[in-house]
């Protein structure tokens, strides 16, 4: 296998995360984001739709899509699971997955894409209207989730799954989007900090 | 279980259809979304962020977020398999699932709601100029779909699948948006009005 990476996108961060935390290497290589190379002829070819990452398998399929590359390496590598055990688990932690997805990470991105000068290019256009509209939902979310971890260790329940690496990336871009987060959020702030403590957030 | 449920929206649709395809009904409460009934004290002790579709379970638990439903499902309900076979087919099928939703589902979203007027106190602010840029992504997408479908029946392969649902949801709500589907795509047009004739879809 051989996985397409870069080291600025978010997704593949995320990728990184889940194999350091199955203690997983798979050889990586390179994609210039900030030179569009993954809009080109060349990677067009592994992945049409232009994005990374992408995980080329050994039969030659290749695979993109991060939660779904995660999905991958969970059928085969099972422990620990990160993506919940039994289908029960399962649903719940994808609830707890898409949440942090479409309600955090993804304004926090938009954001950043649509105000960090570096990204000019690559987000045309970039319309700080609709970055200002992300900014209190995105704080709002935090609120909530803030609230949830009050009860919990983890977004998802007791144990570390997916849906804490779809969050911790998500916070660790709200300084690139210029989206203070909130001081009185302490549980926010407990759970970063334990998330951090993890040898696999510097993945 | 119940599932709360709008007729208005294309998330409950998913799950509807995914309900036909599997032959199941359950039975569903109606939430008035243009009343924003979804926002409600009431409604938020349900789904504290405050969207349907949720499936409150037997247990007195509360799943929400469309795929996730529709995971807990597959998972009561084997068959047929919507979500993909074992766990390589798994992966692919929500690789293409992700696809459709971000790239196809959440543009075409985007543009009706920051559009049309009727969605105007459920998305503040509405803004045209991102619907605008949108548009012409949302086409491109199409484009690639059609000549995905020139080579396979659906989305994902040879099987009806859950990416099959997203796109069809999508492509329904071309016409809301303002979005005007390119005639020569041929193969998006057959495999739309294969879609259509299943009874699933009227669901």
């Amino acid at each position: 296998m051989l996985l397409y990476d870069t080291a600025l996108a978010p997704n593949s961060k995320r990728v990184r995360i889940f194999l350091a935390e199955k203690g997983i290497s798979i050889p990586m290589r390179s994609v210039d984001l900030l030179a569009l190379e993954q809009k080109g002829e060349d990677f067009r070819r592994i992945n049409p739709m232009g994005a990374v990452p992408a995980l080329a398998l050994d039969d030659g399929e290749v695979l993109t899509e991060s939660v779904a590359i995660c999905r991958y390496i969970e059928w085969l590598h099972p422990e620990p699971p990160l993506l919940g055990r039994d289908g029960r688990e399962q649903a719940f932690v994808e609830m707890w997955q898409r949440r942090m997805e479409f309600s955090l990470f993804l304004p926090v991105a938009m954001v950043f894409r649509h105000t960090h000068p570096k990204l000019a290019a690559m987000q045309q256009p970039q319309l700080p209207d609709y970055a200002a509209s992300l900014r209190p939902r995105a704080i709002e979310v935090m609120r909530f989730l803030d609230g949830e971890l009050s009860g919990r260790p983890y977004v998802a329940g007791d144990a570390f799954t997916v849906a804490d690496i779809t969050a911790f990336v998500a916070m660790g871009l709200t300084k690139l989007a210029g989206i203070e987060v909130p001081d009185d959020l302490l549980h926010l702030a407990r759970w970063r900090q334990d998330v951090s403590a993890r040898p696999s957030a510097a993945a």
